[in-house]
């Protein structure tokens, strides 16, 4: 087989771990130059191939390709950009076709979560409907946790570490004020659908009256009178009260608790404001002083804190994306196997993307604690290995040190532009 | 003179590195038995001496106490109370030293910020007016680094690490992101009435286009429309924009954007929600999309990202109050005192309570660039060591570990209880 170019491109929302996977793909390519010429990296993900803008990634040196494993965020840029069917928008295709043509490029990697998944199946049929030879690999990333056929996403860890230590502290910080100030705390935690996130911060505690008291869940609906008197039983039994409320949490008929009124690229709402909303409520019902936080981008983002275990991950969907698609497979997906919980064995295995594609894995109803405010043992079984290890980054003048990149574009061949 | 038990207690909002200084304390009581009997901790702050809910440290473990110094929150429980002036409220002043004199304790060590330090100023004025011999020393803490005399305050640094952090790492997040996503990122963070911890957030980025590209401080008049034009030229120029907002940002008129209409027990306005406020303008105003974080708790409680440099300032400070309290000085609070900036060096001195009670540090005008916007390099240069070096708490299954006192009282001696 010829020499063939590589394009990767990173998707949707970032992690603290997605460059990770990106240093996975680029240094096992280069350790094979007999199947793999130059990585580009497609500068915005898909919108980079579609534009012609590719990044050069062999211009980098070993040191900065190597650095990427401790820096957060995604180093050539992501998109919220979902390719539409190959019926409806042909154009978008025959471009692809035409740039991937143009720079020699015969293996496609893509690194996202549900939606890239969906992108990277999609381009795989090109090489069947539109006669262009082309490998095609996802590679998992979603701090949502809610990838099918995975144990867990890369990402997901190192957010569940943060959460849980963030709980952990946050929690200390209100046991002490609470005798004579604050009673309420709330976080507000990422995971639009899914209450992977949220249940990790159940992982502060354990024990009767350990903080978290509350967790809110997307996948159990919102019972305002319920939430009120547990809080109220909280700051009477235990003097204080932690919640930790998904963003994603809703009412019985589907209403958020906070809806922003704003929809991104995939019609997805855009979420914020749980934690102010049930400030609100507690305040008003209650009369208890609270405090609330919301994590927001802190959280994906949070490299300093990333779970050693979920950076090993990450970069080893990096290195078997790349070993698959050198021995010939197609339109697949490298996954996590939980091989035991403890001590904890994990392998690569893989899927289809045909299957994965567009699915969202929920929590299990039996991670979820009976009066819907917990979770179980067998969930503090699944999560604990996921926060396991720390993996701390170089720092320097008191600050994480980052990958510093050229993100040099590949001079471009096709004339004409193209309008996304 | 005769061996005296002492009181110490933690004030007003806890930080990452308060359980530090008392460390510090009990830690140097412990290798001067000839001068100190016990050390009791007040269960709640001042509250425990007045009800007479004294922890005995003398029963803690010396491992016990050693993991006070990665322990955040307040190990022995904090207070928002105020002691009234002796002419106002001489009740509360007859009953400290009636549980004072019950206990045999001699030295007093109140542990906060400037309200804190009026207490212990005020308690200071017992031995004085009411004939009761007590040796009090304030021990510096506070996050929003606003006290007099110390160049900087036990809890700032730590704080100042983690919003730089936390700017820098988002910052990483949005810029990916920004191509086909969110274009503004909003963090609020902690500083009533100075803007110490959003000039921190300033350390994350330098060179022109930089995140962060807004810093609103307290200080610095509120003007929507040139906050909106800024925003509007950096998304412009660079792609994105990164705001640090302090929760004091205010209007001209001394309306906090962010105004929860509540009210603590010192009469401060409960703060919060400034970031949503800020987002709010954006999209109306500008219609980009954006995401905003509220760090809230989780900053001042980040033990496991704080700065080295505040750690031992924070214990040594705990220390120097107890040697400062057998070598006879009496109404002192040990201060941190620069030698130089680079390479830092710094050591111990000392201010009056006198002095420091209720006095209010802002930021230096020059800290603050003429745009308003940003900081300058002397405020750089101030910041840059007290965010220096790691010092990273040990980890259990993926979390912090923390101290774990037994916190038992000492059988009360009096008969009457004490209503706050």
């Amino acid at each position: 087989m010829a020499i063939k170019n590589a394009f990767y491109a990173q998707s949707g929302g970032v992690t603290a771990v997605i460059n990770a996977s990106a240093c996975g793909v680029i240094q096992t390519a280069r350790k094979h130059p007999d199947k793999i010429g130059k990585v580009f990296a497609g500068r915005n993900g898909i919108i980079g191939a579609l534009r012609e803008e590719l990044i050069d990634t062999s211009l980098e040196s070993d040191e900065a390709i190597q650095a990427l494993i401790h820096t957060p965020g995604g180093a050539f840029g992501s998109c919220r950009h979902k390719l539409k069917n190959i019926s409806e928008n042909p154009r978008e295709y025959e471009r692809l076709i035409e740039v991937f043509r143009a720079h020699d490029i015969g293996y496609f990697f893509y690194n996202g979560g549900g939606d890239s998944q969906d992108t990277a199946y999609k381009v795989s049929q090109l090489a069947d409907r539109m006669g262009y030879p082309i490998t095609c690999i996802g590679i998992p990333k979603t701090v949502d946790n809610d990838l099918p056929f995975t144990d867990c996403c890369p990402g997901f860890g190192s957010v569940a570490k943060y959460i849980a230590t963030s709980t952990l502290e946050a929690s200390l910080d209100i046991r002490s004020m609470c005798e004579s100030s604050t009673k309420v705390f709330i976080l507000e935690v990422m995971g639009r659908h899914a209450g992977w996130i949220a249940a990790a911060g159940g992982l502060a505690g354990q024990g009767e009256g350990e903080p978290p008291h509350i967790i809110l869940f997307p996948e159990v609906p919102f019972n305002r009178d319920a939430f009120l008197a547990r809080v109220d039983r909280c700051v009477k039994d235990y003097g204080y009260c932690v919640v930790v409320a998904s963003e994603g949490a809703q009412y019985e008929d589907g209403r958020f608790l906070a809806d922003a009124g704003v929809k991104d690229a995939f019609g997805h709402t855009q979420l914020g404001g749980v934690a102010p909303a049930l400030a609100n409520m507690v305040k008003q019902a209650l009369g208890y002083k609270y405090h609330w936080a919301v994590a927001d981008y802190l959280q994906r983002a949070a490299r300093h804190i990333a779970s050693a275990t979920d950076v090993e991950q990450a970069y080893a969907v990096g290195q078997a994306a790349v070993e698959m698609a050198i021995a010939g497979k197609q339109a697949k997906m490298p996954t996590i196997v939980r091989e035991q919980s403890s001590p904890y064995r994990w392998s690569i295995g893989e899927a289809n993307l045909s299957e994965v594609a567009n699915q969202e894995k929920k929590m299990p109803i039996h991670f979820i604690r009976d009066d819907g405010f917990g979770i179980t043992s067998e969930c503090r079984e699944y999560l604990q290995p996921l926060i396991a290890g720390e993996s701390f980054p170089p720092f320097e003048n008191g600050l994480p040190k980052v990958a510093k990149l050229l993100n040099q574009l590949v001079p471009k061949k096709l004339k004409t532009e193209f309008e996304i």
